[in-house]
């Protein structure tokens, strides 16, 4: 989608080189002779949000250490499937301040995940993207989040290395056949790694100990009145347990990050985390996990996001993207409840499999919104796209953006 | 396969109506001149079996309440595999016989899972036929057997509609998944929503409890004699059983509904029922689940009868039939063990998984008898194709009949 | 790969019948001047090596009986993923060795199943080639393990004839799901028809009674000191359990069946097990699981020999089976915890899904090294065929042997 966004950018020599236009498709027109008509330090902010695709042109010429960091924080923020150096930076932050600990845990796993990426020849554009990075993250975060040994317990670093390098390992092994119907890994990675490794080191191991989780069903000794406020809270908390962190303000932090890459995106969050803690009221779940934002509100929120991400937005989407949250969270607790007989979490299963299904349907009134996954950008970035194509009335063959 | 079968049929204008030519292949030459030369009656109750095809011209151009009807009994009666809406009337007339609360849940079912397709924008096709009804109906039926809140408790409904919903979006969104290899969608979407629902409402849930299930192999505190009576009734209560149906009469009617439809294929049903009981005995299921045909019954009857389905008749596949409703039975039994411990019922599983392996069957001794999706009909005009076909040793390449 | 180890073969008439040409490929120039250049004996035992192709040349005009043998032992050594008749016969021999009635049940087993491929018609390659003998194998000799009826309870054929068909079915239905990637079958029939029957008859029926399974991560009540001999007779146990067998004698024989067919797989087979037991250290399971060699060495064994099997010999592909046997040990324990719940063993479960996701791993590291499926012989044979392949730099089109 060569140069579609170049209207009304460029300004600056800086922000030239943070255009949307790629670096081998980018042939001059971006920045034009509309430069120093608007303020420039807005435009300098809305450069920054969206993929950021001009500043791999602007690092391809700087050292290689300037390289990995930008991979890395994209990878940071590929959990919350922005795809945006700054919104990186602005989680990573967010975690270390929750808990350096976690924070650490976190960048360690990105480390891991994409190195090995590199060390067994991954595709190159895929570890630029940052796509062997989140499943990584999301692992070692979790393993931190359940180990019982405290924080520091530094021999945790071990099995987060090797839980981050099975990640990308399972990344390519499952895109082949996921490819098939044109459907994301998404976090299917994370998933089975970090089930795997609760089961491996039972509650009681002695050098890995992990708390049992409970399931979300399960009857309250003394219901007490729902309260409200803590009720709205657990609705922004939700975005913070993404990231296994449940503090208001680094989850806030975190939600501003999704703000910084679309306000779309951000939007639809916080609508699947209000849909989700409907559905956990509607089926009686207990009150503590609703206020902490663990049920019902990871899930849903990323249903929604993702149900919003895949698909053009219209009303039609939109309207799509709020009953997958709904769908999501009842699947959510009911893994929840499953996984809980045995002691293990939900994970995010029920949001990755949901959408996955999502992804898959048919039905004409939502094909011909779908989003070809090698073209997803930001949802604002898409939404333009397509308003183009219609005027024009015709897609660019050349225009495919990976 | 146009008008394969107009030979003999025919007559009054009714009956030709109600030929086997879809109306965009009907040329005429269905209703022939061999017109009056046998029975009226029974020449009308013969057109009133198989899949009515020329009911759909038929009712085209009268009033859409009509339309509606006649897409909803078909619904009703895919059920049991066949696409006929006399049988489905049937059906529904003994679900209201055994209990009015459940026909009346199982109506909602259909219509939800209807209508949903019908917005969501699926192909026309498949909801005229009936295909996005019958998973709606199975899962509104169990909830409301599993559901411990006693019958008319009006709140069942929201569950059941939103279930019944849900079943439609997972039908289309397997459909592309299966169809790589020819498979039918099948019971899948009722399977996955009716054990979701039942582990997001946990046993005690206080808006929509339900009884626990139990292992069929669970020891019997005092295990009497065999009653050899009620085990022959347990078998034909195996078709009333696919239905949540535990009561003798409304199960011989919905039989009567197979019979109508087709009787190679209630043949089957029977037999299938009767393997699975032998398999129960085998393996000492409780006495209990072989009389009340809840173990061993309903997997194999369906096994069986699909097994018969996807193949053209002979004395191959029906051997084969029956080795499916045998295995059928024994992974029926090893579900119920392995859902049981956590208070699931096996639902049918067993039997859509069976099935679908089978299918996949590559041996050259069967593969020759396996007819595509697209074509199946019901098992006499399976096999009056074939046999035509096989006379004129070509395959018309219009004929595809979806 | 006509001829291609024609080189250095031939002598005796026996030994030019044992070469590598297929019977329809070989052109005469395999068995040559060279004769009797080298010491006959150690030419003969060389000759016995690798997949033994000449010998179906030689079988094919002697007796039906003789044929049957053939295939019968090819299905026995199919287990270690050898294909080699001498091998299998020396794999039977140890199994009569460690209990009769296990050797008797494995050999029934493995002639259940193919003569269910013969009856069903399956592809008459596959049978020759042993493929539809070694799940029908496991699953025999698993239920004589698990069974608590003791040995020489002649009423086990039953299930174990029926098991051993059904994995036969399960085999044609998998294989054209897997073959969409190019995967193999391996022993998901075996692992799929296992857990069922131990389901099917849970630990207290009255007809086919069977030991509970624990998990390999309970908690040991007074754990000793690790006792390395015990540590080190584990690893090659770990080789008899794959056809669980847990004496040391009879594993030797075992292994030595492994070395009779490729020196590569049998060294792969032991650092697999050693990596295996590390792992299971790693993690503190149960000491007796790892001095019987039942955790951490099966899995790990059999996925660092895949792992070495589909990919020609190098170092990079070497350390990818080695890292392979690392995860696998670790997934086997995984399943073993979860499984051990509800009392049933892990299988090769672990084994089985960690191979069939490396075999679908695309990075350009390894993709290279990786063989067809059709194409895979014997580990020597595969790196000698990829040398002439370098040096030639062009691959025959016509060399794909099944």
């Amino acid at each position: 989608m060569k140069g579609d966004h170049g209207a009304g950018e460029g300004g600056t020599q800086c922000t030239v080189l943070w255009t949307e236009g790629q670096g081998e498709k980018e042939k001059g027109q971006a920045g034009g002779p509309r430069a120093g008509q608007r303020p420039h330090a807005l435009w300098r902010l809305l450069d920054c949000s969206g993929d950021m695709v001009g500043l791999d042109t602007y690092v391809r010429e700087r050292p290689f250490a300037l390289q990995l960091v930008v991979w890395f924080l994209r990878g940071v923020s590929r959990v919350i499937l922005a795809n945006n150096p700054l919104s990186g930076a602005l989680i990573l932050a967010a975690l270390l301040w929750a808990s350096p600990w976690q924070g650490l845990l976190g960048a360690v796993g990105v480390l891991a995940s994409m190195l090995t990426a590199v060390l067994v020849g991954q595709d190159g554009a895929e570890v630029t993207a940052g796509l062997h990075g989140y499943n990584g993250m999301l692992v070692s975060l979790l393993m931190g989040v359940f180990s019982s040994a405290g924080d520091w317990y530094w021999w945790l670093l071990l099995p987060t290395c090797l839980g981050a390098a099975a990640c990308t390992f399972l990344y390519s092994s499952l895109s082949p056949v996921l490819d098939r119907w044109d459907l994301p890994v998404a976090v299917f990675p994370f998933n089975i790694v970090i089930v795997l490794y609760l089961l491996v080191t039972r509650p009681d191991n002695p050098y890995f100990p992990h708390y049992p989780s409970l399931p979300v069903g399960a009857l309250q000794a003394n219901a007490t009145e729902l309260n409200t406020a803590q009720l709205l809270q657990g609705i922004f908390l939700g975005v913070g347990q993404i990231f296994a962190c449940d503090s208001l303000g680094p989850s806030l932090l975190i939600l501003g990050a999704t703000l910084l890459y679309s306000p779309l995106q951000a939007l639809h969050g916080v609508l699947g985390s209000a849909a989700g803690t409907l559905a956990g009221l509607s089926v009686a779940v207990r009150h503590g996990s609703l206020y902490s934002g663990l049920s019902g509100s990871t899930g849903p929120w990323a249903a929604c996001v993702w149900g919003a991400f895949f698909f053009t937005f219209s009303w039609r989407s939109h309207l799509f993207a709020i009953a997958t949250a709904f769908l999501c969270s009842y699947v959510d607790i009911a893994f929840s409840n499953l996984l809980g007989t045995i002691g293990l979490p939900a994970c995010s299963w029920a949001a990755t499999l949901v959408v996955t299904l999502m992804l898959l349907l048919t039905g004409r009134g939502l094909a011909t919104y779908r989003i070809p996954i090698g073209q997803v950008r930001s949802p604002e970035h898409n939404l333009s796209s397509r308003s183009q194509w219609k005027a024009g009335n015709t897609l660019d063959p050349d225009s495919t953006v990976v």
